[in-house]
């Protein structure tokens, strides 16, 4: 007898309909002789209305309150879930995030993960029940409630599979696997059958969306095996796993994109060693997550430094460095939003030098114009303005050969 | 400094708008120099609306779950109302049943509070914070989610303020007090500015809909000053006491009426001691509440019994009779809903044997056939055909003289 995590996101449970069809799709694992534990998001724009409400009473909603506000969503699919599988006679539990013990720091809207303390999870399947757990929430040290922020259900279900070592964690979404680009901008776009962790997490962070990055992080730390699919269509998915020989095959593995991207530029700070630890902790300590960092000296005494962030964290970051102003004794700060990353990913472009230069040539050919580049071992990534992400990510994947059809079947199983 | 629990229904906060008044409320409360401890209902129609989620999944939802999926309405409350308060600058502090330590016994949907641990409660008050307590729900000590029921809100209200010894308990309302009668099915009611609470308690149980009959018990146990008051308008409301000696003034004190009667008859059952007890165990068994019990003895070796419930326990009422049929071997069950129940109240009543044979007169004149009559101390019911009840409250508020207006400066305050 197995035991399986599965989660189903906020389009998978939708509608009542829809929670039917994921209870039907429970079922089935089950009569194929497995324990399962399930998570589950908020019914669709569930979360959206909320926040809508709390934005009508105040224009600045502490996050504390906007945990215990947006907590409730999970709580009502969890209630309706557990009333479908018990419809069919399957015996149900439904647990919030403190009830199935998941316990996190008090960072609140982005709470991590400190430990899952299992013991009731484990006696409820001890007792043949399915477990049916909140996603997206925790509980902080003190007894206050907590969010993981953004993705949050995908960490919870792979941060319970570690912790009761399931034998697979399975993501139902509403696309039926990874693919080498969002379908929506390059319809050419082809389903992976597998993908290592290393690649989806940087697809992932790409803002690939069908994983979140913690949770493929979670996933890889723990060796959880991960296997993306569709809550509608019954299909094989993509398996995310350790790599295989697969990056000797192809040098680049899919196009991400990620449309929410916004740079702030920092001239004429102080060339010090001090001034990117206090210019980047004190971003940290406001919880704001940096990406992309390029810096540039462009006399001895100053240096230039040029970030990227989420859009939505675009005005914390500003308010973060204006406040260093008398601290880090800058020139001047350039800011700029409607921005958009494209990204080439595959494991085997380390080996290849050629990728970069082929990336720039065939984005400078169609005319787009390249604000900011980043590099990792297995991925390249380029700024652009927004407008033109769709025509990039198209034309990336032509000139990658990942439009041709071949290239698939030579998939590693 | 007082210290002051107040309690808003589903109407007071039933949108952002009557959110915020219910923040001046509290602000002014505080300005006052009070410390407050508030408790929530969920806004307005949310508890039907999740009701209806519940019944499109299954046509028999299971309590626990549906317990798990209603306490998500007061959640969304104490969010949203917390930040309201924090954005007029005070410290407010949103709590869950479980996190204000409300505990409860099992009896999911309608769990009666068996003790509350205030220390959390206080350690948040002594750090001059206003707490907002979910009403309505606790948690079981098996520590899962329970709801307390109809009325449940006010029972919050009420047990939290005889917990922390409050000064006082304002129960805000969208009415601006107890009335003789429902103004809007006799015009001519008019507001008490006091009543006993024996009193109120009657005319709780009797449907008067301000508040719930567990709420004023419980206040009547631990002598908690009580105030029904009006959130919208800002009026003196009716003080809950212990009796002054206001019986000798009246006879009646005001009309109450319930509009959500069913009765069940069972027939020729055996005349022996054990055919009461083994009836009225298994109704309570199944958590239904009776209300009028009449029985009639017409044979030496039969009886017959009639009780009404409350219409939506009326078919599971039935229900427990008929699995009773081989062990009481009675001979028929008549069973009849779209009744109402209509009442007189008053301290004085006892001391004034005329009361009765007047209701029974004026009802009787009115051609209004009487179904069922029970009377306690200081009430008096009849159980009539439902639509006939408007007709009723409105006859027995001018025949007890309520409609006089002289009758209520006479009112001991």
């Amino acid at each position: 007898m197995g035991l399986v995590v599965q989660k189903f996101g906020g389009t998978s449970v939708g509608s009542v309909e829809r929670i039917q069809k994921v209870a039907e799709r429970i079922n089935r694992t089950i009569r194929e002789g497995n324990q399962v534990v399930v998570t589950v998001s908020a019914m669709g724009k569930t979360t959206d209305e909320l926040v809508g409400l709390a934005k009508a009473i105040t224009d600045r909603p502490s996050q504390r309150e906007m945990d215990v506000l947006l907590t409730t969503g999970e709580q009502v699919t969890i209630a309706l879930l557990s009333m479908a599988l018990q419809q069919r006679g399957i015996k149900a539990h439904p647990m919030t995030g403190w009830q199935a013990g998941i316990h996190t720091d008090d960072v609140y809207g982005k709470a991590r993960i400190e430990s899952i303390d299992t013991e009731r999870v484990r006696a409820c399947l001890d007792q043949g029940e399915v477990v049916v757990v909140a996603g997206f929430q925790g509980i902080s040290p003190d007894g206050h409630i907590t969010t993981l922020g953004r993705g949050g259900s995908d960490t919870t279900a792979v941060a319970l599979a570690a912790a009761l070592q399931a034998d697979r964690c399975e993501i139902f979404t509403d696309v039926t696997g990874v693919f080498t680009a969002d379908p929506r901008l390059a319809p050419q776009a082809r389903k992976l059958q597998e993908i290592s962790f290393e690649e989806m997490l940087e697809l992932a962070n790409l803002g690939a969306g069908v994983l979140h990055p913690r949770s493929v992080e979670c996933a890889m730390t723990h060796g959880v095996p991960l296997v993306v699919r569709s809550s509608f269509v019954d299909e094989e998915g993509t398996w995310v796993k350790e790599a295989a020989q697969m990056e000797e095959v192809w040098n680049v593995r899919g196009v991400a994109h990620d449309l929410q991207v916004a740079r702030v530029k920092v001239l004429g700070l102080p060339n010090s060693s001090k001034t990117l630890t206090t210019l980047f902790s004190r971003l940290a300590d406001a919880h704001i997550n940096v990406d992309m960092i390029v810096t540039s000296e462009h006399a001895r005494e100053r240096i230039d430094v040029a970030f990227s962030v989420h859009e939505n964290e675009w005005e914390s970051a500003k308010e973060v460095i204006e406040g260093l102003k008398d601290e880090l004794r800058y020139l001047e700060v350039l800011s700029e939003t409607g921005l958009a990353k494209v990204s080439t990913v595959g494991a085997g472009m380390v080996t290849n030098p050629g990728v970069a230069a082929k990336m720039f040539t065939s984005l400078s050919e169609a005319n787009i114009h390249i604000k900011m580049v980043s590099t990792s071992e297995i991925k390249i990534s380029c700024v652009i303005a927004k407008e033109q992400a769709t025509r990039a990510v198209k034309e990336l994947h032509r000139a990658f050969g990942l439009d041709v059809e071949e290239a698939l079947t030579a998939v590693p199983s």
